[in-house]
């Protein structure tokens, strides 16, 4: 507790304090932190205190403070601690905060590349079943890397913008012509995406043991994806439009420091893996204990646990970066959807309805093989935090418009 | 003939002005244009003459350029002629033209997303056949649509970059344990690259008969591959490690406006493609004549020709965005492999010497399957021009660097 009355369980409280990027009339975008119900104004605050970086929150993404460092980034967090807590500053913190529901939200990041993953083994072997019934469940370079690809950067978009319904060819039937409109199997993926620190120099590698310094924190992400677009585009080169049309993330940067009581050992791995994907000590991988919800309309659809993902961010890291790719401050890369072994744990609609052959019901009683439009999608996490509080992994939502409709870039909230 | 006397067929000639970012001792990076040996400094000659648009040119890429829009960029080259052309600009032109040995060159372009596609129908059927003997040549949707795929645009780098050989995966022997090491089969890809002018809203597609009009030049592009990683890797999201350690890119970006004469009828696509790929007006789709040249340590390798590619730059721009997904400037997106149903058109090495089974003999009278550390591979190119005269498409080059070893960042010249 302190003088902000807000409870130690309530959401948004003092053990999560991520950063985000907002703006309110007439004002720029600019760098703030979630306390509760209200935004800090980070830059108006260091402003008022001469604080040696107030240059920084001034910025229109968090990438300018991301780079300043693992340390001073450190040093900022426990800056704004003090100022939370400690009663001199209140007059000052009050004049700087603002209510969440008063202020636009802006894309967080400005985000350099971004990678998906593919390190949930039950959603690559569900995806195997699905699409290549004729194959082994798992292709046979699963289990010895951290599968993943580039997605588009440009067209990550911040929660709660609309997502319009893409759309492309899809597989021939008998008359060997692709039909092409709207995709008729629009999906979601729930995943969490890592915000990463740079740079780092051309040729050089990331080892195991060193990829805290360059996770700067975690967002909910939305891989949007049009199965039908995906399975027929895919074979050789990967997926393209199927997932390029838009890729959602929450405003707010949870910080790795607020993620420390989250990190737990890996499910385990077998066969063991190559000696840079090892890192030097236990603590070098660690899963994250990572609680995740998926609704549409509201309906609660899927619980992924984080905590099963077969590989550490800290492997995807090294493993991105060990053919000497550099790194970019604001490049990002998500897990690939966080799928366990129960159903209801499943992280895309592609498993949950077992590619539509199975839909789900939702709470007003309609049913869903994938998304319709109008449908609401809302991801939403915890974490845990210390002395059994929790740290809020906040919400990533997007609304499916049909083609040609208005859509508005940005929601209040 | 102007006073620069410049011979018409000069390289780098009038018909060619080409945009770069150059920088000489103790001076910012700025826009610059190559004439013959020469660079004119247009940041410079702009700010002298007080040009409405001078801060553009002072910007450490094209990108601002590049986005004043098509008309005003063709207002530009029109007034860059006129300088180069009347006497009465002759002696402030000169205190702004510096020797091109004389400067850095920058990165031309910072380079939003990078999408690869793979456009030569000679290229895709020979990596069929080598990667997947098993398979017909081509993937059964080939035909149907200009097959894509993101890659890193953080590690495009411009001519004259050295390439540190990367490391990875292979393929594991009867053991199952993946060997781990350098690149065993490192490759170039002979490609065109074509950056692009945005943006364009999300949701919202470029149909073929806009591309035009965000097209604004074209490069040449080493698309550098390690084929071992590549193959171990790349089912089932397509490459990644393979392809993402380095792209190189020229350092002159030949604007599209010097291209008109260049712009030739595809060869002929069966079957039909679907009406989003057709364009409203036989000259909406086209090829490009651009004769390439790849030389290993300046023996010549190959001579791929661009009008044997399959699809056309605007059908791929189309595809790219008919799902929605919006441009930014600085895009760039490159053709694939250039390859023609001649072995000396193959445009890779993999193709060349049939996945190092039959080296090829360069001058000095060694042999490669791939390339050796040490080697130095220069992509070259023109196009035809005006009354006879060529286009120069300059080229790109890149020394492959054993791991560990120091590296020149950039090259002079």
């Amino acid at each position: 507790m302190t003088w902000l009355e807000l409870a130690d369980d309530a959401p948004f409280g003092l053990s999560t304090l991520p950063y985000g990027v907002f703006s309110d009339v007439g004002t720029p975008p600019r760098v703030g932190v979630r306390v509760g119900d209200r935004v800090l104004d980070l830059a108006g605050v260091a402003r008022a205190l001469s604080h040696e970086r107030a240059d920084v929150f001034s910025q229109p993404s968090l990438n300018a403070f991301m780079q300043l460092g693992p340390q001073q980034c450190q040093e900022v967090r426990a800056w704004i601690g003090q100022l939370l807590e400690d009663p001199a500053h209140r007059d000052l913190v009050e004049r700087h905060l603002v209510d969440v529901d008063s202020v636009v939200l802006h894309l967080p990041v400005e985000v350099a590349d971004y990678v998906d993953f593919y390190a949930s083994e039950s959603h690559a072997s569900n995806v195997g079943k699905i699409f290549r019934p004729e194959s082994p469940d798992l292709p046979p370079n699963w289990r010895h890397l951290p599968i993943g690809y580039h997605g588009r950067a440009g067209t990550v978009v911040v929660s709660g913008t609309d997502v319009v319904r893409p759309a492309g060819q899809r597989r021939p039937g008998s008359d060997g012509v692709p039909p092409f409109g709207p995709s008729a199997s629009l999906d979601v993926e729930c995943e969490v995406g890592f915000v990463i620190r740079g740079p780092t120099e051309l040729g050089a590698s990331v080892p195991v043991s060193e990829a805290r310094e360059h996770l700067f924190g975690v967002v909910l992400l939305n891989d949007w994806s049009a199965r039908d677009i995906q399975a027929w585009e895919y074979v050789p080169l990967g997926p393209f439009l199927g997932k390029s049309f838009a890729t959602s993330i929450s405003a707010w940067v949870v910080p790795f420091e607020a993620l420390a009581e989250s990190q737990v050992p890996l499910p385990g791995q077998d066969p063991p893996v190559l000696p840079y994907l090892r890192g030097e000590t236990d603590s070098d991988l660690f899963g994250m204990d990572l609680h995740l919800e998926v609704r549409v309309n509201g309906s609660l659809v899927s619980s992924p646990q984080f905590r099963d993902m077969y590989w550490s961010p800290a492997q995807m890291l090294a493993h991105l970066t060990v053919n000497g790719a550099s790194l970019r401050t604001g490049d990002l890369f998500a897990s690939g959807t966080v799928s366990g072994t129960d159903p209801a744990t499943y992280g895309s609609l592609l498993e949950r309805t077992w590619n539509g052959t199975d839909p789900i019901v939702l709470e007003d009683g309609t049913t869903r093989g994938f998304l319709e439009d109008g449908d609401q999608v809302t991801l939403s996490g915890w974490a845990p935090g210390p002395a059994g509080t929790r740290v809020t992994l906040g919400e990533v939502t997007g609304t499916i418009t049909p083609q040609g409709h208005p859509r508005r870039g940005h929601s209040l909230g």
